[in-house]
């Protein structure tokens, strides 16, 4: 029997999914789980995007241009300008996600053994994706302490070597919900200049702000067109998460050429997604007011509820809809397990995902868990008071 | 300016795609230009595509399981075992085309300095995907004048080095449409099973065969489960290229293992495609016997006309719908670009894909294209109107 590769052995297995089939078992047993685990929003995809579908008049569905559709590129680049973001439709190559497009964005920018720079606790896929390219993540200690900020300058010095050539950045932060503030920006930026690196910004949850906040693009930084590529996707903006449609954005020409190389080799994104969604850019400032409102309060609700749990710990994150919370248990892979495995309160449970997934420095995070509030608020109650009684129960299994 | 990988400046253009933008000038000056270059059918997605999307009652559009929904899995399976292989659901991944499922294949089975052997010429982006992976393809001939059938077994033997790790076929092939015979699919077995190589094939055109001809899948073979995996697509069989939904198919269960995580860190393949298309594989034999019997009609008259040009040669393919023939020209990459940009026939003119990109063998197919016939014979038989004239014009500008 011929042997698989060493690197699908070295690939990482996902937080968020890697416990599926305890979900699935606990399910078929008849206890209804609370999935705080993925980021899948319970909101409804904008009925515009169904009217759409309803009335497409089609005959054959095409391949479509590998760098997206124009029609919806130009959709795209319009909701760019609206939020003070100049670009072009040239500037984006649509993808499967916003996981093809850093994909793409590390395959075109890093060889095997260059170096990416990455705060962690960090989106768990992304060290998948470095993993497939060979790229060493260089993870940036951030901490619970200091709500997950970003470390001074210095520390970031201390990891850059001969072979780094980007940082990424999750801004708004999946997974701790931390919103860069404009001077760590321009601290990022200064630290591009001086050592000539990429800086790739995952922005998928830019509209997602509380508390009033404000979002600074890595497209606006000046002097750093050639630098910057940032991902997006239309997943969680419209929650539509199944579309499979995020892009690549950037100004920077050789990058483009050389993601259209990979893009060209799979042929195209999908072309259904696109044709369905260009009209949802169309949305005025309402629908984004009214999703922030509602996850604005899931935030709170569930925030405060994680606080009030003895022993736990959640900073109040700033946006997306992620937050990264210390849990009294000494491991959280094996205390997830227990709660899909063993464990039911009034019927239910919650699905959480791991954080040690999120960080590349192992031995890190083993307390901590990342839950995403994208459940309505009473799905959201039950679920902490479901967690509350879980901790108890594994703690009373422990002495 | 930081420097782009070397990576994506190794990435092969693609021949299908590269010449596009000639092909878009020569539309803005108002000539019609018959696509020749891309398997992108004419023919109409099935309506019960249309009406399921139509008929949709989704509310959020939801990530699917990363190996693709479970309806749509049971569904592949049921049309597997009606054409009499047999698999169960679990022995798919579900991918965003046969392209990724491709691109999950080499990196779950093969690391980097890995060779892969692939007869050439051979669909030109799985140079791209070995490009990622830093596979090393290793070609082994077939000729224009044996119709591009298999090599003798002693040729593969020599081929063969310690770091063989699988052999990969597209049968019927592309871009020359070969049907591979059941002795060259039992030769390859042999192969399989006395160096322990994996098996790929590519078997996403096994319903397009003329002549009365039949189709052996790899998949069939005894006692190859561990060492067989397919590559399956729903674009062209019911011509919906753009829904990108293709699929790993192998009973090896770490390969299934290794790919699920490879899956995992993208999170699922588009929902859209598959519900859309879950229906359709209760269309009965009709559906594809009017398929077959159109591309059949389309191959002999392309056929005939390409070997009735002077100077021109051109087998005649057993499946799929491409062709590779042989030009009297020097360099078909020059050749091809000239008939976008600098010349018409009737208003109109052929693009056309230089065969030179679907050979790993450098200087190799220089004087080759391929074609695909995907056009309606009057298209088809202007098409090869204007390829005559061209070739005729094209020599006078060299004399």
């Amino acid at each position: 029997m011929p042997q698989v590769s060493q690197k699908g052995l070295a690939m990482p297995a996902s937080p968020i999914r890697k416990l599926v089939p305890y979900a699935d078992a606990a399910k078929k047993r008849g206890v209804k789980v609370y999935h705080l685990n993925i980021g899948q929003p319970d909101l409804e995809t904008p009925p515009q995007f169904w009217q759409t579908l309803r009335g497409l008049d089609m005959k054959v569905l095409e391949y479509c241009p590998s760098n997206g559709l124009e029609t919806y590129r130009k959709k795209f680049s319009e909701y760019y300008n609206r939020i003070g973001i100049a670009v072009e439709p040239q500037h984006f190559m649509i993808t499967e996600g916003a996981s093809e497009a850093l994909s793409f964005a590390m395959l075109s920018c890093l060889d095997e053994g260059d170096e990416i720079i990455i705060p962690e606790p960090m989106y768990a896929n992304y060290i998948g994706f470095a993993t497939v390219g060979k790229i060493v993540v260089k993870p940036i200690s951030t901490s619970i302490e200091s709500g997950f900020a970003l470390p001074s300058i210095a520390e970031f010095k201390k990891a850059i070597t001969p072979r780094t050539k980007a940082i990424l950045i999750c801004n708004p932060n999946n997974p701790t919900g931390y919103l860069y503030s404009k001077a760590e920006l321009e601290t990022l930026r200064e630290i591009c200049l001086n050592h000539d690196l990429f800086l790739f910004a995952d922005e998928v949850y830019r509209e997602f702000l509380y508390g009033g906040k404000k979002f600074h693009s890595a497209l606006n930084l000046p002097d750093m067109q050639n630098h910057v590529v940032v991902l997006d996707s239309i997943s969680k903006r419209f929650s539509a998460c199944g579309a499979r449609i995020g892009a690549l954005v950037t100004r920077n020409q050789q990058i483009l050429a050389s993601a259209l190389k990979f893009g060209q080799a799979r042929l195209s994104p999908n072309t259904l997604g696109q044709v369905a969604a260009e009209n949802l850019f169309d949305l005025g400032e309402d629908y984004y007011t009214e999703v922030v409102k509602e996850y604005q309060q899931r935030r709170d609700a569930m925030i405060a509820a994680l606080n009030n749990i003895p022993g736990v710990v959640c900073p109040n994150p700033g946006g997306a809809f992620y937050a990264v919370a210390q849990l009294p248990v000494a491991d959280t892979d094996e205390f997830c397990q227990w709660m899909l495995e063993k464990f039911s309160h009034n019927g239910a449970t919650v699905m959480m995902a791991p954080a040690s997934g999120f960080y590349s420095t192992t031995g890190s995070g083993k307390s901590e868990v990342r839950l995403a509030y994208v459940l309505n608020i009473a799905d959201l109650t039950a679920a902490m008071a479901c967690l509350q009684a879980g901790l108890q129960e594994y703690s009373a299994t422990k002495q």
